[in-house]
This record gives C-alpha cells, sequence and structure tokens, in this order.
C-alpha cells in the first residue's frame, strides 16, 4: 500500500479528515457510525385507539432529530382518500367483502410508497402506522419485507383500561376527518363499534408462533414490556426510547440564561456573568415559576456560569449538565459576528450556506449539538415538569425536537433572551406558549443573509447581525 | 432575594461554578444530574448456572465505571465462609432443615452488609446475587428494602437450553472453590443435582401476582425480555444495558493511532498527522489484522487525523466516532508539559492532585471522557469483532471499563504508541493479549510524581516527563 493513499484533506464544512482520493474512489470511512445498514419498517400493531398513531408520530419525530431519515404511512389516511367519504362502523366489519378489498388495496399502495420512499427518498425507517390486526396482514408486510431485504420490527400496542380507551378517542379520535360535522356522542359510539369490529379478527402477536420476529409489546401505557429478538443498534434505541416516553400530563419550561456581559457586547460563546438586566430576568423568572405553583418542578442548568446564576436566583434546587453547555464556537469564541468576518470570511459564508451541518474550526455543529443533547432529551421524556435553562444554540436544538422541526429550520428558531417558552403536550403534538418576561434584552438572533458566497462583500455577510455595543 | 446570592466561585479542580456562600450553607446545584436519589437493590433471581453471577459482575463494572457507586453482594460466598466445607448438593435440598437455617443466616448477614455499604460508604446500587428463588425469601429482601427506604429491582435470568446451562457450569462452576481438586465427572454431576434441589421450591416472578414489583426477565441469554414497571432513571439505564449485552465469542482490539508529529514533540492534544514511524505502523497493524482473518472485523476511528491515517493503511471500510476523540486539554492543547508547567503551573499541580476529576481549562476531564464514551461502550458490547484506533485518555478509559480499573487507576493506565490491546470475553472477565508491533515510538506517558503540592519546584513537577526533541 503506498503512502500517499493516507494523505487526507480536511472537508472545509464539516472539518472532517477524508483521503484526497476520495472523490475519484471509492469511500471507505463513513464519517459518523453506520447504525442502519439496511432499511427498517417498524409495523405497528393494535385495535383503534390504543395509541399507535401517537406513538407512530412521537417515534419519527425522534429518529429524524437523531439524524434517521425516517417517515410515518398512515394507512388510514389512504383509506379516507380512496373512498369518497365515511358512513360507519360497518366499513370496518370483517363481512363486508366490498371494503376489504378497498382497504387491502390501501395497503398495497401504501408498501408501494414505502418502497419509493427507501430507494428513491434515501428514507432509513418507515413507520407503517395501521392495526394490523391479523396475522394474515402482518404475514403479507413480512413477506414484503423479505422479497425488498428490509429488516421488520413490530411495535404492538395493548390497554384494557377502558378509561384510557375513552381519553383517546376523546383526545384524538372525535376530531378525525371520519367524523367531520358529526355529534360528539353518535361518533363515540360508532367509533366503539368501529373496534368491536376489529376485535372479532384481532391476533396478538403470539409469544410461541411468532417467536422468529423481531418486536416490542406495549402493555398498558407503558406498564409493562416484551421484547423479543431485537436485531440491530437502531432497534435497540428504537426500544429505549418506547420505554422512556409517557403520557402523565405536564409541561416542560425552556428559557436561556439572562442577559450576559458578552451577550451585551455581541460576542458569542464565553462564560460570562449576568448583565444587570440578566439578574432582573433571573429575578422575574423565580416570580413566573413560583406563579405556576409546581411542587415537583426539576431546574437544570448548563455548566455555564450564565444558567448558574440564572438557576440560584430561583432559590430552589437545580442540577448541572455539561450536555446542555452552548455550542462551543472553537476559534470564534468570544469573537463577534464582524471580527469572525474579518478573520474567516471564508469560516462565515460556510456557515451560512449550511448552519446545521457546518463545524466551527476546533468547535463543534448543530449536529454535535443534537448528538450530545440526545441524553437529556431521553431524560425529558422520562421526567415530568423541568424548567431547563439552557442556551440559544441548545434551545433551538431541543425545541426542534418538541415541535417537529428540519435540520433546514432547526439553526435560525426564534429564542429571544428573557422569553420562557412553556411546552404542554397535547394529543399528537406541543402546545407552545411564550412568556416574555418583560425585562428588556439585546437580540442575539442572527438570520440567513441573502448572499452566502464564500467571496460576498463584508457588508453582505454583516447585513444581518444584531445591534451590539 | 440579594444579588450577591448569585456571585459564583470556580471550582479550580473541576472547572464548576458554585455559589460563593456555598461552604457556609447548602448546595443547591448539583455538578451532575442526579440520578440515583435512592439506594437502588438489583435482586437477582433464578436457578443455578443461569448467568447471574456473570450479569451481576457486569452490570456492577458498568454502573461504577459510568460513575454509579456499585457492589456485589454474593450470597454463595457468604455461605462458603458459615459452612467449613462444602459436600453436595444435599446441602441445598429443601429438606435438610440445618443448611436451610445456615442459608438463611447467610442472608441475613448478606443484607445488614448491603445496610451497611449504603449508610456507611456511600454506595448508591446494591447487586444482590444469589438464587432468590423462592417468593418468602424475595419477600425478606422486598421487606428490608421497604424498611430502608431503598429501591428495588429483579432481574430474573430464566434459560431452558441445555446446552448453554452446560457450557456455564464447565466455564465457570468447575472451578469454584466448591469443587476444589474434585472430579470433573463427579462435580458436574453433583452440581445438576444442586440445581435438581432449588427446582423443587422455585417460583418465577409472576406476570399477575408479582405486577406491582419492578422487574426484567432475561429469556435464554437475552432472546427475549419482559420488563415491568421501571422506575427511574437508572432502573432504565441498567434495562438498557441487560438488553445490549451478548454472550457471543468475539475479540476485541485496541489501539491508539500511529506515532504522531505531535507526539515526536512531546506536545498533547492537537490534530497532527502520523510520524514515517506512524505510518510504518499502521502498516504493521495491517498485516496483523489481517493475520487475524476476521471476516466481519468493524474497525472505529475518532474524526482525529492520525486515527483515520492510521485506518487508511489497513485498507477497509472503517466508521469514524467523533465520541472517540482525544480528551480536550483546552488551553494546553498543543503544548508540552514543560510549558504547561511554565505556564500553568497551579493546574499542572491539581492535575496530579485528581487526574481522574481535574477537567483542563476550557477542555475536558477523564470523567467528562468517561460520559462522553458511554454510547461507544454500549455499541461495543452490542457488536462482535471490532478494532477501535483511538487515543491514550480514550484508551485508558475504554481499558478501564473491560478491565475494572477504579478511576485512581484510569488515568494512569499504561497504553503506549504502537502495541495493540486484544480483549477475549472469558468467564467473568476478559483476557488481555499485548501486541507490539515492533515499531519504535516515542513514550508519552508520564507517571504521578511524588510531589504534587501546587507549590512544588518545576524540577519535581516535570521530573516524570517522558523524553522528547
Amino acid at each position: 500500500m503506498s503512502q500517499t493513499q493516507a494523505k487526507l484533506t480536511q472537508n472545509p464544512l464539516e472539518k472532517t479528515w477524508v483521503p484526497w482520493m476520495q472523490r475519484l474512489s471509492r469511500r471507505r470511512g463513513s464519517s459518523v457510525p453506520q447504525f442502519t445498514n439496511s432499511p427498517t419498517m417498524i409495523v405497528m400493531v393494535g385495535l383503534p385507539a390504543r395509541g399507535k398513531t401517537y406513538i407512530s408520530k412521537k417515534l419519527t419525530r425522534y429518529l429524524n432529530w437523531i439524524g434517521v431519515t425516517t417517515k410515518v404511512f398512515n394507512v388510514g389516511q389512504y383509506r379516507r382518500e380512496a373512498t369518497s367519504s365515511y358512513n360507519s362502523y360497518e366499513f370496518f366489519s370483517p363481512d363486508n367483502a366490498e371494503a376489504m378489498n378497498i382497504r387491502k388495496a390501501c395497503v398495497v399502495t401504501a408498501l408501494q410508497d414505502v418502497s419509493d420512499y427507501f430507494t428513491m427518498k434515501q428514507g432509513q425507517v418507515v413507520v407503517f402506522d395501521a392495526t394490523n390486526t391479523t396475522p394474515e396482514r402482518r404475514e403479507v408486510i413480512l413477506n414484503f419485507t423479505k422479497e425488498n431485504g428490509y429488516k421488520a420490527f413490530f411495535v404492538e400496542s395493548i390497554c384494557d383500561d377502558p378509561s384510557v380507551i375513552d381519553e383517546n378517542i376523546k383526545q384524538v379520535k372525535l376530531t378525525s376527518p371520519d367524523y367531520e360535522g358529526c355529534d360528539k356522542e353518535e361518533a363515540l359510539a360508532d367509533f366503539l363499534k368501529r373496534i368491536e369490529c376489529y376485535k372479532q379478527t384481532y391476533v396478538p402477536l403470539d409469544d410461541d408462533k411468532d417467536r422468529n420476529l423481531s418486536y416490542i409489546k406495549i402493555f398498558n401505557v407503558g406498564s409493562r414490556y416484551l421484547v423479543n429478538r431485537v436485531q440491530d443498534h437502531i432497534q435497540s434505541r428504537i426500544v429505549y426510547y418506547l420505554m422512556n416516553i409517557h403520557v402523565a400530563p405536564r409541561s416542560i419550561y425552556l428559557c436561556r440564561h439572562g442577559e450576559s456581559e458578552l451577550n451585551i457586547a455581541g460576542r458569542i460563546g464565553g462564560d460570562s456573568g449576568l448583565s444587570n438586566r440578566g439578574a432582573e430576568f433571573a429575578r422575574a423568572l423565580g416570580s413566573y415559576m413560583r406563579e405556576q405553583r409546581i411542587s415537583d418542578l426539576k431546574v437544570w442548568t448548563s455548566h455555564m456560569k450564565r444558567t448558574i446564576q440564572t438557576a440560584e436566583f430561583l432559590g430552589v434546587q437545580y442540577e448541572q449538565w455539561k450536555a446542555l453547555n452552548e455550542i462551543d464556537a472553537g476559534v470564534c469564541e468570544e469573537m463577534t459576528y464582524e471580527e469572525i468576518q474579518e478573520n474567516f470570511p471564508e469560516e462565515f459564508a460556510l456557515r451560512d450556506q449550511d448552519k446545521y451541518r457546518y463545524r466551527y474550526p476546533k468547535g463543534e455543529s448543530y449536529e454535535d449539538l443534537v448528538q450530545r443533547l440526545e441524553p437529556v432529551i431521553m431524560e425529558l421524556e422520562r421526567q415530568e415538569n423541568v424548567l431547563v435553562i439552557c442556551h440559544q444554540a441548545v434551545m433551538r436544538c431541543l425545541l426542534a425536537y418538541f415541535l417537529d422541526k428540519s435540520d433546514g429550520e432547526l439553526p435560525y428558531l426564534k429564542c429571544p433572551l428573557h422569553t420562557a417558552l412553556k411546552l404542554t403536550p397535547v394529543a399528537y403534538g406541543c402546545k407552545v406558549e411564550s412568556i416574555f418576561l418583560k425585562v428588556e434584552a439585546v437580540n442575539t438572533h442572527r438570520d440567513r443573509p441573502e448572499n452566502v458566497d464564500v467571496d460576498r462583500d463584508p457588508a453582505e455577510a454583516l447585513e444581518t447581525v444584531p445591534d451590539h455595543v
């Protein structure tokens, strides 16, 4: 082997080392661990109103956020598109041959779209959201995965607690397009009959007959799990995630530290203390949180002075997470944007070209930050009421997870100083309340400028820099 | 609240921010997330030769490594200490009243020691390694945890595959002190009868009767898991870990990059390329790995140039992990030890005082590194044959996990350049083979000097610095 093969060049955007011959030949090194070598189909199983769509959407949001390209395929939507309008539960009767044909055709169409997603859209994981309550239907899907070389992982939700099922129906089913303009009581009665139709043919995954399949059974919203034949890293992560989420009502409060000395100077990063207004915000935050009257509130900060100072004003216990530290700007730490443009104009432009993937020299990218924050998100899922006092880039990453924002949107999410966000889970998403605590602060948000070329004029590069002293 | 309360000082060792009044008053902030607020007792359940001791030791090693103070209490050892010598399986017969009294007394003594460990030795988790196969015995333990305010988590290993059980007996039981000097065949026969004794009274955890307990049941060495009522973060982590370990034979190869330009200059950190000898090592490593003839070998590197260059010489696919990057020496990056002593003598001394916890200004500690490497260890547990090409501090952390080294020993483990370690799991531990690939390299190991005082002479501080140009 010739020594020239070990010559490496650095990718200017992500700062990763790549063999200089790479563009000409094969790529041997992958810059992130490859966890999903073959496409994976997550197949939901369960009666209606068992939280399948909730799990599907939530899991998909998580996987996309950690960087695994994932999409939900909801067979109910295919059915709604295939039939002119919904009449009644009788459509779901096992004896309704005509409807059964429509339903089978929907599955075929959906599976075709799954295959397109994997082959044409770089999809890595699909969540196939349907009841899949019969062994025959699961056999069809399993054959489809085998023929295409996909891995299959079943997620069955089993619930026999009527109060949970009723709550689920009220929360999400009565507002379904199937019941648009329909009386609530009638809709509820119809939906319960629909469930009965499915019960006639429902066969849960079988401990013995299905022992060679990979699956997780979730009993009564997570009081128990049966996990069978986990095949790989991604399935293991999915199991861990599903075992950590819960549906207890709670709120997560996200905010940044109070305005810091370096914020005022328009400098990024560093580890400065609070300005007078920053301290004032911290006191206001304390009053606001006390008004919320949450007895079991947890408070998390980063390891940085400005978040810990903010927490100290609250007068309650708090925990410091190094993982919550602000993005490391490497050689640009403590610089103003003007200084970055002056000293590293190319870096500045590259960051504007792909802010999510751009890595500061000797520092981090937003993509790095998401990986670092994954254990924080996992623990946030486990916990109930939490106030997270963090930083601009960190808050954007956390917010993107909860609000299902794309990589492109994430680094531009607006997270102003002195404004707390209260996130409360509702139905399939999150209600967001923005609470400005009435203490002025500098603006630290810089939008993407129009010109992102490396040879742009400095004025163009600095066009969107917020005012500072 | 007065503003002075938000005045913070920085801990010189760990660089964490703490309120200046802290020594006088209560501590509100904890510098790491508090995952174990009450002591947890992991209670093993299962017939003999079901891998309970294997799981106990491995789990304990993992928990200690991630920073959760954990100890195994093996009731069999108490029994061996209480009885003069082992005669035969008849000791374990449910009808042997005298022996039964001894065994009960052993449990009582062990539980007393558990309680001492929690109250007097800052223990956070105990693994109670015994068969605990009867509901009565489990009730005793459960009452003990309730009375003391501990959490209990049961880990039951169920196996009905005779080949697995036979293999387990041969691997670890025949070498037990119980069978010292005993004929192998006789010992095997006796042990099988001992299992039969336990079977007479064994009642597995019951899906219904024990539904309020927190437990995991592991079926046939991980082909299936039943997980019930996980209560908190640490139990969730334990479940995830147990679901990722396996017992398939394999080897893990650990080595550092080839000697780098900065190694030769005696400078730490940085991102330099290989020296000529470093490249020579990389080629030698390639030959050695080819001789090992491992068809499914995975190769992992860090994001740093010197590990990627080393991997390129192997001519195989590899994956880059940012988590494998060398410890970030912050302001000391690319300095020689002499320069660190010159510029930051106090930092240099503090590091010698507690090398595991010491955090470089704007950099990392070994403790940080362990947290960053946890996902790497988890994936190493999942994988089979892997070659990890990493860095001195990183390799020390990985090695400490596999060889169960303490925080104190970890930062001083010897991981010389150009020497690969082959780790092969055997019985309860790891066989280590050290392979020097016969390419000279500089020594980069600096032992703890005798004088670690902040006001020591420079010569004393530099006494153990290895030679360099």
